[in-house]
């Protein structure tokens, strides 16, 4: 396989790193979710698997109800890696703010709280 | 790339076709997708792309929010195909069967209710 | 009973009718929910006091998480009553026009799927 | 007012209150939304005349997806509050019990992430 959808990944990891203007070095320390970085990645790997299955199913001409069936597992599976992120996140970077000082954890508390709304308003 | 999540997809596959104990060939005919499917093709493959870019924001440290971003940012890709999906379905698989008698009209719109429930219920 | 909240309510329905520029009389049949009004009307009692309820728990300064617990109960009422007006506006509605003619049925297929998406993307 | 659904909305509150099983007295302090409590009761009381209009409308038989786009506005009302709390909760209990002790702070984050998946899986 040669990676023809690599330029979309790229793309769209560009977009990630530093789009919240915050001066370089303040995240660098060890995330929420690093200390289970590989359980992650293996979490990752298999959604990658099941896309790639969908789109299989939809070039065989699968029953549109079966195709939707598994878009919706997906669909679970990636809200499922959320959560874990968000518990990750709040309990990590949110307390070890909130133990930084007050305005610190006012920051983190925000942007958490907006991350989540994403997610609940998908 | 060896392809090594190959077995996940096909696993996934093999759930989808034949688990709701349709007679051989009922679903044979054009589906609902099939007048777009390289549309959907296009999207599934863009999708694959993105969640293979969330393994490498995990992977290279991205901070969490960052990743969460991007994670609701495929599940909300994955559920624009859902909704275009139900639409196709409803536009030609209801329809057709509404059309044919009312037992499978009645028949089809059980069916659609119920993955319009998962949908919804994510 | 004063009904303080009338107004709200009646604001709120006053934009329902009309608003999508159907001539008088289109919808005038008998609706989807017809045959189980009183269910749909006895589902609805039933959230308004658990709203209230929810507004007591506030006013006595119940414990924040279970107040979330209450209000995730009472939206999760609420998308279930969604998804019967669905089914019953498929089954009925949508199944109706598609019989009728295929724009007929197209244009109802068309308003359905909006109103699914507008539950979904909530 | 002669409260019919009063003992609905009773029964549904006292869920809520001691089901964690926390000793009497844990959660006594001023929670997360007590700053802003008038404000809570004030989105409740109008979510409560929405409610109460989304009944009458269907006891006038207003057409179907009228009335679904009605109980999606109500929905999302609701989601705005949960997400209100979430946000109160974060930065006043989460906050102060990761001031506390690193257990209290853990202890926290676990019940806040259990109410956010409610909510999100709504």
């Amino acid at each position: 396989m040669t990676e023809t959808t690599e330029t979309t990944g790229a793309a769209v990891v560009a977009v990630g790193q530093n789009d919240h203007g915050d001066p370089a070095g303040e995240h660098d320390g060890p995330h929420g979710y690093a200390s289970d970085k590989t359980g992650y990645l293996k979490r990752m790997r298999r959604i990658e698997g099941q896309v790639r299955g969908i789109a299989r199913m939809i070039d065989e001409d699968v029953y549109c109800i079966d195709v939707l069936t598994q878009v919706s597992a997906v669909t679970k599976a990636l809200q499922a890696v959320s959560l874990a992120l968000v518990e990750d996140h709040l309990g990590h970077c949110v307390v070890d703010a909130a133990k930084e000082s007050d305005e610190a954890g006012a920051a983190k508390v925000r942007e958490a709280s907006e991350a989540i709304a994403r997610l609940v308003r998908m």
